[in-house]
Order: C-alpha cells, then structure tokens, then sequence
C-alpha cells in the first residue's frame, strides 16, 4: 500500500476551539483508495513548524495532504510555505481570479486586494478548482512526492478531493482498493454481538477483517477486504456472501445497511409500504422528529405529531385520560399506549408512536429512576408499550429513547412483534 | 507559554473511521492553564511509530499527552510502549484492580484475565485514577519531561484531566494562565460584525486578542488575556470591560455570553419571567423542541407543541383555515401567524412560536424558493411574521430556521420587536 501523511494546518486546531473533522473525512477516503495514512500532523500558522512538519511527512510517506492556512489574511502561511517548499514564486492564476470573481458578484459583493491575492498560487503547481470558495487547491509532483493543499472549509475541501483528488492518486499511486460492507445492529450490546459472531469470526477467511464500531444504540459491524481493480467483482461476491451470513446470524436486530440509518430506513420502508405516521413526543420533545425530518422526502411518511412536553398537553391534545395520569403517572404503560393511540387518531396516519421518560437529571424516583422509558406504539390491530430503564445522562438518554422508539416502529413495521391490545 | 504535544494513538483514527474529538477538548484545556499544544501527532497501533512520535515530542515539547490504545486486546500497545520508553516492566496495581472488581460488578460481569491485565502498568508511572472505566491513567516523570497516558473514551478521558491531571500540570509548568470571555451574536455575518467593531478593534490594548468563531447562524467573539495568578483579578476587570464595550456596540444582536447557547438564554429568561411557550413546527419537524429539551429543567418553561409536517395537521390541531391555506400557501406570512396563535390557543401558553418553510431539496418554485421560512410569534398583545431565505442545503436550512425562530422569540421577549397585530 502506498501512504499518506495529513498535515491539518490551523492555531485554532492547537488552541482546541475548532475540531479536526477533515483529517478523518479524508483519512477514510483514502482508505478506501487503497492510500494508507500513516500520520496525522497537526500544526499551528508557523512557517518554521509546517516546514518541518512538511519535511517529516515526505521522509515516511509518498503523498502529503496539507488543509488549512488558505485564507486571505496575514496569519494564513501555506502558501508562502509551499512557495519555499517548491523553490517558485507566486503568479497570478486567471482561470482562479475569474472564479472569485464570479463568486463575489454572485453574493453581491466587491473582490478586495485581499480576496484577488487569493488567485495567486507558486508557480509549480497545478490548480484544483474550488467551486465552493475563493481559495484554490494545489497539486505539486516535486522531489518524488506528491503535495496537495487543500482549503480548511470541509465542504470547499470535500469536492475539491473527490472531483479532483481521489481518481488522481488512485491510478498513480494505488494497484489496491479496500472493499467495505456494514450491517447497522440495533440494541445489542459490542461485547454481546462478539459473542454471537464467535464462531461467524472463526471461519472468517483470513483476507476479511472485521470491525466493530459502537455507537449509542447501536453498533456498526463492518467487513473489509484489500482487493485491486482486477478482483473487484469477485471479491464483492465474497464480501457480501459472507456479510449475508452475519446479517443471518445476527436477526432482526440488523436493521440496515452500509448507508442506512435507522430514520432513513423507515423513511424508506413506509414509503414503499403507502404508509404514514405520527409520533408523540413527551421527555424526547421533537427529537424523533427532528431525526425523520432531515430526511429529504420524508413528508411522504411523517405526518408530524404532538410534542407533549406537559401533562396538559397530554390531555387536551392526544386525549389521555388525566384518571390514567393520575393513577399510573406520565411515565407509565398506560400512558405510553394512550399517547401512541391518540396521536394515531388525530392524524389519522396508520402508524402512532408515542415516548414518556423521565431524561433527568432531576425527575426520577425509587420507582422510576431517571432514565425509564415507555415506548407505544398504536396500528390498526391495538396498540402495545415497552419498557426500558437507559442511564443517569440527560441527553444520551434522550438519544436512546429516540432510537429505541423508531426501532420499535420498524420492528412492528417488519412484523416481529406481533398484534397489539386494543 | 510551557509547551505540550498530544499523541491520539489508534488504527481507526488513521482510517477514519472515528474522529479525533479528544485532541481538541483537551487542548482548549490546556490553552487556558496556560499551556501551549505545539502538535497534534496522530499515529496508529503501532510499536514503531508510536515510540518514534514520543522520541519526536520530547524533542519539542516538555508535556506530551498520549490517548488511546489501553484496551485489553493485543492491539492496544501504548502500555508496551511505555515500557520500553520508561525502562520498566509491567507491574500489577492493587487499587486499579480493586476499582475494576467493582465496576464489573456494577454491571454484573465476570472479570477475566484480559480485564485483569488491565490493572498492569509500568512500575515507573503513578496511576491516575479512572472511575468511568477500566483502564487506569498513567503519569511519569522521567527524562526531565511529563508523560501523561489517558485512556481514548472521551468521558474516561475528560474525568482524568479534570480531576487529576490539570491542577498538578499548571503549578508545576505555568506561571501564566488565558482569561477568555466571550459574545454569542446572532444574525450578523462574521464580515459585518468586523466592519462593526473596527474601531473597537483599533482602540483594543495590545495585550487583548480578539477571534471570531463562525459557526450557522452566529458568531461567537472571544477575547482573550494571558495573565497570571497574581494579576488574575485586575486582568479579569479589565477584560470584562472590553467585553461589555463590544457588546454595547453590537447591541440586540448579543444574545448570551461564554456558555451560553440560544436555547438556554431562552429557557433562562423565560423561566425568571414565569413565561410558558408552545412551540408549531412544520419544515424544522421537531427540531426546535429537541434544542428545548436539551437544557435541564426545559418543562419549567416549555410545554411542548405541533409537528404539524402535514397540511392536515395544521388545519385539524393549529386550527389554520384551510381557506387561507389555499390561498396564501403553507409557506407565507398568514399561515405562520394562524399555527403561532393556535398553538399558542391550544396550549395556553404565554408565547406561540411557529416555522413553515421548505427545507428542500425539493419543494421550491420561483417564488418561493427551496431556503424560504416563515417565521410567526404570538403573545397575548397579537401575531406578527418574519420571512427569511436560507440557502440550498436541507439540514443547514433547518438548523438555521430553528436558530432564527428562537432568536424572534428572544427578541420578542426582550421587547425588541414592539407589538403584532391582531
């Protein structure tokens, strides 16, 4: 495999008040070129430190990747470091200071000195567009490596990789490529679904590798396997052989694919079925909604709901009997199962989901610590609730009542759990 | 300034599958005690790049922060690392086992021997307590440097530096501290705010620096003071001065300071007034109410609300005339005035708050582009409107639909916005 250092460029990636979320994009990028990063090397806007870091990074690997340090102002040095780097001088790029230009008029405003020297690259590299931005990306073949400058801004950054990077490097630098699939398992522990693939992990051939990336919730299973352009198609074939195989051990509880997120996946599976949903939101207050909403489509499916956050709300809105409330207290069966049934009813949408839980950090009981959850869900058949007792923090307990509510729904969806009460 | 280097250790860094987000955190830690991070030196599960990235930060640095690669599986080896690098073997420690007896325990697990071998570190180190897991911190003086070796899980991690590892490296490596106070301004472009405070900026004494951290939305203006333990109050006085002098000049655009966020001014300032708020959401599906919820104590203040993603949903529960529906659109100025009075007729709350948008990627035409929300907030005086155009992109419209809604609502609340009509 060839390698790759990335140098992410930034005092404000030094001083923690902006995180690198670039070297990881790009990283996994690569990876699947068959382009393996050796090193991250994060420096601060210091000539002498990105020098360096420049000189360590061609000593260990064939392709630098440098991000950051493109703006107009004084204290963004790539440039003139990649200047001294490449032993050439800033020129003026036409095509570039077109771009800005456009880019400027486009948002109403005039190109400043500033923003017109940001067309001017060393005269040793070769310009990548940046459609996004006014800063160019630069590609340098010196000194047997390949340099390549890129803009801090992720999404200026991103398309300038995949339009202009990726495929470059891949026929230069890589006769490999690395084939991934994943299955996306909900509600079983890692260390539980390790147990179950046991034997699965056994008789695994040595090419594939398997990874086990836990979220919470969740767990991402992935399979890898190093191919090459050549094996590609076969090698899918054994890839996915053997990824059906886990999904086959693992059951229902894999709920999707690669891709797949848990809300995209009902998006999609109620929209193919012609149906519609609702959804009561009481200690989780819009969260599942505002999880189906970033979904492009999903109006298709989601009706919208009822965010009843109080008591109140939850009488005169979903019609729970205030009796029941009393008795039971929010955050019961019968109120998760009123609140799924009335939600059903007053949107008239095939499906209702209702969550009542007590998030914290203050709220909770001997009985009902924070933390527990009921969870209804309401069809044409009755209506049913589960219980679940998550943790001590607010916001991860609303995280995991969120997907436990919507892999209830595609449970019930995919007809695992049965008819409800009525 | 002391100087420190961090080592995040891991294979999936390297491969992105995860994102470095420890790095950051604790270099905004350090930067405050004083502390300067002059490297960030990422490097995977290897013997050989690990001990060359010590060799290398020792060579720059006084204080080098390792993360990661305490697991109990073989390819965790930074503890074998630090062997070598310390010249010491490993040696069972007494509390860290007990520790991982309990913990086990709490979970009602077995502890098998590769959990036990995590209570072994070099004899060379002083163990650093951890409460949240299993792997033990580890401290070592040695060589004339600092070597502190933190476990990867963030909240492991974050309780280590916290309770044991800060407070001993600022007495012992910094006679300086950073004072920070910051602004959190809402709807002024980054380039406004700048043209704003340039006179501001001129009159600033040298040893105040001012940054600007963009984030969708709002900006938030630091400004930051080296100082020392001595001059700390005097230095906080007069930081607080130029803090307060660019708030006056910036004005109603202010809207919190340091930790603050949009959501928990508002829930702040509406629970002192003893005001209650409903909430109709149509393109942001929830969104609005998950920001709400987020902050402890939110159901003081937030009763709950409408996703009324439908049509249906804001004629049958918002009571907006379908007739005005028809005519006007869901998306305009008379639609986002019926959902805020209704929900706020529905819920009896102080304060109705509504977004009626399209979020796209579809959905837009040309008068009524994908970007186009409509914002409405009734209180008991009447209902006004505002119309906004965001951009292109779903989730960025979203989020900024939600963030501008709950800055009418401040704003509203501030008696900045005068009366609606009725």
């Amino acid at each position: 495999m060839n390698s790759a250092v990335i140098i992410p460029v930034g005092d404000e990636l030094l001083n923690g008040s902006v995180t690198d979320t670039n070297s990881a994009w790009i990283a996994s990028r690569l990876f699947l070129s068959g382009i393996e990063v050796k090193r991250i090397l994060c420096v601060g806007d210091t000539m002498e430190e990105l020098l360096s870091a420049i000189t360590l990074a061609t000593q260990i690997a064939d392709i630098i990747i440098i991000t950051g340090g493109l703006g107009p102002t004084k204290d963004d040095i790539t440039k003139h470091a990649l200047c001294i780097w490449s032993g050439s001088a800033l020129k003026r790029d036409e095509p570039s200071y077109q771009r800005i230009l456009q880019y400027m008029k486009a948002r109403g405003r005039e190109v400043n000195s500033l923003n017109a020297s940001q067309a001017d690259v060393p005269a040793a590299c070769r310009v990548l567009p940046n459609i996004n931005g006014t800063a160019p990306g630069m590609w340098f073949d010196l000194h047997g490596k390949t340099l390549i400058s890129l803009p801090g801004v992720p999404y200026e950054m991103k398309a300038i990789i995949e339009d202009f990077v990726l495929q470059d490097l891949q026929s230069r630098y890589s006769d490999s490529l690395i084939l991934e699939s994943s299955l996306l398992v909900s509600g079983v522990p890692e260390s539980e679904l390790a147990l179950l693939l046991e034997g699965f992990e056994r008789d695994l051939p040595y090419r594939l590798q398997i990874a086990y990336l836990p979220e919470p919730g969740l767990v991402k299973l992935k399979l890898r396997l190093q191919s090459s352009p050549a094996n590609k198609s076969a090698d899918l074939i054994l890839l996915n052989t053997w990824i059906d195989k886990a999904a086959d051990i693992i059951g229902i509880a894999v709920l999707g694919r690669n891709g797949d997120t848990l809300e995209s996946v009902i998006i999609s599976d109620l929209r193919s079925a012609g149906k519609t949903l609702a959804i009561a939101e009481s200690c989780t207050g819009g969260t599942i909604g505002s999880m189906l909403v970033s979904i492009p489509g999903a109006s298709d499916v989601f009706v919208g709901g009822v965010m009843s956050y109080s008591n109140e709300m939850k009488v005169s809105l979903l019609g729970v009997d205030s009796e029941i409330l009393h008795s039971h207290g929010a955050v019961s069966e019968a109120v998760a199962c009123a609140m799924a049934v009335g939600v059903r009813k007053l949107s008239q949408s095939d499906y209702g989901l209702s969550v009542t839980g007590i998030a914290g950090p203050d709220g909770g009981s001997k009985d009902k610590p924070v933390g527990t959850v009921w969870i209804g869900i309401a069809d044409s058949t009755g209506v049913q609730a589960f219980h679940f007792r998550f943790e001590q923090h607010r916001m991860r307990n609303i995280r995991k009542a969120s997907l436990a509510a919507l892999d209830i729904l595609r449970k019930k969806h995919w007809g695992f759990l049965g008819k409800g009460s009525n």
